[in-house]
């Protein structure tokens, strides 16, 4: 079972692992977009003095959701907005509707991205790419509070 | 790097993890659509005593997926469905069709979906919000036997 | 609360957790298309000789991502880039556009798919369903070097 030319795999390193922290993150958002959560998320992994492992989220709601996205140009955020709209659409027969116009797409826009997002902890720092960032997306028009478990399992 | 004023964290609980419990969850279908194994993730926490970590969910399948969605209105879960079979519907033009007209479409909404997910455990229960029960999705028109490995990872 | 008759649990078994083993995988895309990570990924466990517990694998991209998918019949993985392809299109108005008209997209079909994921090893071997496979999906048109995070936390 040779590997084949086009992947690569480093060595591992190993290590033991004894710890959990959690936290709870809570957001205001201001109705529908993007928060940027990558600044808290790296702050508990500093005063844990996480090393190595996994940083867990996990959203408590159905109607707003996470997603990794582009950190860089502004338009990324506001065309992932359009393209959510476009695949959940208010207006588009719809049965659950008591609870406004913009609840079931919510509920949808939920559904097609993430509840749960993991982040590795590598040499203490999280292992993200250059241009990501770890996002809450509000999907209903009014502002909301949200929370955010967020927990570290590994070596501190 | 201040925290913008909209973003709260609570104080760190920190605990030692030493322990995995693993499980496995079979789902007999009855053919598209929800089933909800909340209780059922409820009872293996409890059983096993688990107090903090992380429970993930996996799907031993790829026409068969997983989501945390609202628990309240069963018209949330009707739209759902039609909204899934709106993304990815049958007879349109799908090259894969020697397992009927229902398969490549249940594939293409696993992929929409999750195949793994993660619900913490916070002072020995699931820290689910108050509308958000886990669901597995039968994608596919026939009843099927659906396996679902459950794994806690923490503090018992 | 008594369990539905459509779904049974087996006996959970539990084990100390201590080791992490982290590592990088490298790969080298072609343009757009998948990926099978799956036989590196059943190496690091093999190596590792991990037990029981968890592999997560996390991608440092916006424009890459991660999905579970069939092994058997390649026109499957075809129909899902024609699916990720109605559902995110090129040209359809985006105002991110400065990176190529294939960029924009590759970021919806990003969001829609995984960017972690996990898979549960049990009996020194990851629990993969038959017919699954771990796979990258390339969004650019362009050949991309890409970046997954492995770890594994469980029991060696």
């Amino acid at each position: 079972m040779p590997s084949p030319k086009s992947i690569s795999r480093s060595a591992p390193s190993t290590v033991a692992a004894t710890t959990i922290v959690s936290s709870l993150l809570t957001v205001q958002t201001r109705g529908a977009g993007f928060t940027d959560l990558t600044a808290e998320i790296a702050k508990l992994v500093d005063e844990a003095g996480a090393q190595e492992g996994m940083v867990t989220l996990f959203i408590r709601h159905t109607s707003a959701s996470l997603t990794m996205q582009e950190n860089a140009d502004p338009t990324v955020l506001d065309d992932l907005l359009t393209a959510l709209g476009r695949l959940a659409p208010e207006g588009a027969g719809w049965s659950h509707d008591t609870e406004g116009p913009d609840d079931m797409p919510a509920h949808i826009r939920t559904m097609l991205t993430a509840t749960s997002l993991q982040i590795p902890v590598l040499k203490g720092r999280l292992a993200l790419g250059t241009w990501q960032a770890i996002y809450l997306i509000e999907h209903r028009r009014a502002p909301h509070r949200r929370e955010v478990v967020l927990q570290f399992a590994g070596r501190i």
